[in-house]
């Protein structure tokens, strides 16, 4: 039985249910509209469109073999009409009538439906400064401004850009801004670390400093007040003083286009975004949404949460496009994740950070491990930094953060752990995770295996630690004679630090200390550092079977300490 | 209550069990025998110390700290004592004690033990010919061998190698010789196709063009009769003619040392290897066993399975440890991945190969997917290509194959479906599969959910395709007139193919179809051809719409066909 099926938005997910669908069911007729003329593109290319990166909008808009994804194309190619410049206004449910109006014209028009796929997207987050309508101020919404961009910072007249939030989008479109045109580039951001809620404050910090010695310019713990100019953005006004901006990228977030099926009568989740079931239909059966203008189901929590995603929304567009087709494909919800490259670094996360895992009520805690991607014997090799997110009491892994190079490495531990979590392991398992293993690629006793030994070591009391944040604070406060620094490392590396400070640092390799049990004083806290972490746990069970238990694992080791840029020996 | 705990075998799980239970007991005494001195390394990496990446043997023994784990290191670092040059030739379980004879002087003494873990590894299988005792033929199955073939190699006297077995540390042997010694070196495989069993013939005939562009020799489906030489080796004779050869290497697998075991009334499985509970206990329960020696269970057949590999020694290594304290960890099982590195490219799998299945009774199927490994736009792009071997009927995702380039791209996808196969995924799950999406790293339908949505299309009959190297026989069969080739790219692609064949290749753009369906034959089979199989399958689609069914779409498109080395316009 051909039916009539409407596809309102053609970016993502649109196009993807409305192939799906015409692939299943080719005798049925699909119409699919979108309000501007650019449509399905990758709108995630946009900060490599600007960079130089990707040379051409077309690009975007282009099939992997070079076929421009124009109404044409869609005709041709997929059978699929494509109506642009229409918007759609209202959906009249009992009639099945999409109400759009023409926005060149303003003309109204009615389409009719047998099923409707509500594909409108999100819009940019927009905090109320005075003076966001200036010319020179971007979002990064749609590629139509990313055109702008690319044009404004081609051209030459750019000396500086601010960006404001360092969120991932805001993150890329720093780079992007430095790394090419080098824009002199400062990023504002309201809370006080980078991707903030998204990683750790150390790992943020790791991140940051990475940005700043490829010359982008941080202020965080700032507000913006006001953005200023004469028709043309000039300055950002903030709580801590003005910054010079020709462009100004607003990149704070982004909320969902839920309206149009608010005023249609469709359930809508509080917090907004459209409310779907795990086969992607609303609270009509005959009318679908997925994309970025719905929430789903965390799989983590169980609860909504909004997660805008192009990739979910692929994945979304092809279980609403069988089900269009009268199948009953399941689209069961997500962890969360996110990765981005910065420079010569990658940064991401799968499931909770602890911050999300605390806010949603987890009693959590985060182990940082630092160790090679690959065999130490193997000569291209890098340090990694990974955090596991772990519920107390259960040993729950919630989530996983870290920062690798910018090769694939890091994304090959964030997609070894993205696809368990809704299994719900424990730590053990994450130190049992099967992984290929082969040299040049991964170490026996991987980094992730690591860190899920090490968590459930930590929530077993057995690895006793102090963050390298605090740890930076226990040092800078040593004159106070509270804490016994004692490094277990071999002469070689603890050398520097001894001499520069000799009352202070100490120094018994780990492989001596068990015969050098009475130079340790038992008075003291005792901070324990080695390089990653791994002998001052080692040191650490010698001590305590000392009956010397207050003691202290410096997380990560000076490995982690360097990576903040805090090393005692390293002029700032 | 402290114990004595004796080991047997001092590399990769039996020191690793030892720290593990010194960390958790450290009032327990640990013995660790071995009957050699070299103690403790990383086998793994021998291939990288022949090919000069490692620089020294040293390197494979030593922490990555720098530490050689020797019998100090042990001492000092991990009060754990070691006896090397001891060989255990019997163990008295009603006495509780090892019987171990010194090497070198014979003389036979008793080890008292509270709890025993046996690590005494594999050896070589090495195949019945004449000649495996010639000076100059070696296996790869320790250090001291390697120390002495690479003394060989860089004396410069070895101006030819023979390498039999192609399975993935013979392939790594031959990258080694070839790449920074220049050896002459041909590999030897009684099999019809290199990585047997492993992989599948398609993906196994590309990796070996690569090999192949870079040198090294195969000899595939050819039997290796007898070595000769005069004292040292000089050649190879196999039923394909005679190989000169200044050193021969042996990599036709190897076997579980299970005899200590046996002799002593463990339980050993038919097939060969120690049999363990998921504690990884023997039969005797005051006896552990774990490594290169046992066997354990497969978690997609659920049935015993021989998986020699250095990362599950590590992690069964604490498990053991963990039990020998007192604690009930678990190791339930692996599904099997391997990973190797030849060259510029990377081959791995997960899981169940074709054939593996297949053996094991399950009635399925391959599907192939080629794509870029992130996204099509971003510039630092590769094809990547992926087999998914799944069931029929229940769609159940039995394992994963693939090639990509040497980074890490690879890599991430094995790790993305490795971790799941326990959790017996389908199709349906691989499609929906959660990864972290940037264009840097991935596709928003990255290339693992469109290998599980291929695979459901195939399943539902909705695909029907034809496999590259099957094509290219019927091309060859072009003048029998039953096929007739129908290209549905853009003229671009499609011109050098049209123009050197006119009368076999035939070309209709996929986009066009609809409107020129009349120069479609009815009465013959159509093979449906595109770069990579996506447009293909729009094609057949179409058709099918028309009543033109028999079609089958060339899986992998050219993008097989030319990797294979078999494209049509290339001479090859």
């Amino acid at each position: 039985m051909a039916q009539h099926v409407v596809i309102i938005g053609a970016v993502a997910l649109g196009p993807k249910a409305a192939c799906r669908f015409k692939r299943l069911e080719p005798e049925s007729r699909v119409t699919m509209i979108d309000q501007t003329d650019l449509i399905s593109y990758g709108g995630c290319g946009i900060p490599y469109f600007i960079s130089g990166d990707v040379s051409s909008a077309e690009e975007l808009q282009s099939t992997s073999f070079h076929m421009l994804r124009d109404k044409k194309f869609f005709k041709d190619a997929k059978d699929i009409e494509v109506l642009t410049g229409k918007r759609a206004i209202q959906v009249d449910r009992e009639k099945k009538v999409v109400v759009m109006e023409d926005t060149a014209s303003g003309k109204i028009e009615d389409l009719s439906y047998d099923k409707l796929v509500i594909a409108t997207g999100s819009r940019p987050k927009i905090p109320p400064f005075e003076g966001v309508e200036l010319k020179g101020v971007y979002t990064v919404s749609n590629l139509q401004d990313a055109v702008h961009i690319k044009n404004e910072v081609a051209s030459g007249g750019v000396g500086s850009a601010v960006i404001v939030g360092a969120g991932a989008i805001g993150l890329e479109m720093a780079e992007a801004m430095t790394d090419l045109w080098g824009i002199d580039t400062t990023v504002v951001e309201i809370e006080d670390q980078i991707l903030p809620g998204l990683i750790s404050r150390n790992l943020a910090k790791m991140a940051q400093r990475h940005m700043e010695e490829n010359e982008v310019k941080f202020y965080l713990s700032t507000r913006v007040l006001r953005l200023e100019g004469q028709g043309r953005v000039e300055r950002v006004v903030t709580d801590r003083g003005d910054l010079d901006a020709d462009i100004v990228i607003v990149a704070t977030g982004v909320v969902p286009n839920h309206e149009l099926a608010l005023k249609a009568g469709l359930d809508v989740a509080p917090q907004g975004g459209i409310v779907v079931n795990e086969y992607m239909q609303t609270s009509d059966p005959n009318i679908y949404a997925g994309g970025d203008c719905v929430v789903i189901k965390n799989l983590i929590t169980a609860k909504h949460f909004y997660h805008p995603s192009g990739a979910l929304a692929n994945r979304q567009g092809r279980v609403i496009g069988t089900n269009l087709a009268g199948g009953n494909a399941r689209f069961e919800g997500a962890v969360g994740t996110f990765v981005v490259k910065l420079f010569e670094i990658s940064v991401g996360s799968v499931g909770l950070s602890l911050a999300k895992a605390r806010a949603e009520g987890f009693d959590s805690v985060n182990t940082l491990v630092i160790q090679l991607d690959r065999a130490h014997f193997y000569p291209d090799k890098d340090l990694m930094y990974l955090e596991l997110t772990v519920e107390k009491g259960t040993g729950r892994v919630l989530g996983m953060q870290g920062l690798g190079n910018k090769g694939d490495g890091m994304f090959a531990r964030l997609c070894a752990v993205a696809p368990i979590l809704k299994y719900c392991p424990t730590v053990e398992d994450i130190g049992n995770l099967e992984l290929p293993y082969s040299p040049p690629f991964s170490a026996a006793m991987d980094i992730v295996n690591a860190l899920g030994n090490t968590a459930q070591n930590l929530l077993q009391g057995r690895n006793r630690v102090v963050d390298p944040d605090e740890f930076v604070r226990w040092w800078e406060d040593r004159e106070k004679g509270d804490t016994y620094f004692l490094d277990c490392r071999g002469w070689g590396n603890a050398q520097p630090y001894v001499e520069k400070y000799p009352d202070s640092w100490k120094h018994i390799p780990q492989d001596e200390l068990r015969y050098r049990l009475d130079e340790v004083p038992r008075d003291k806290s005792i901070a324990l550092i080695c390089n990653t972490g791994v002998r001052s746990y080692e040191a650490q069970i010698t001590l305590d079977q000392a009956g010397i238990r207050k003691t202290f694992n410096l997380q990560g080791g000076m490995a982690a300490v360097k990576k903040l840029g805090l090393d005692p020996v390293q002029e700032s």
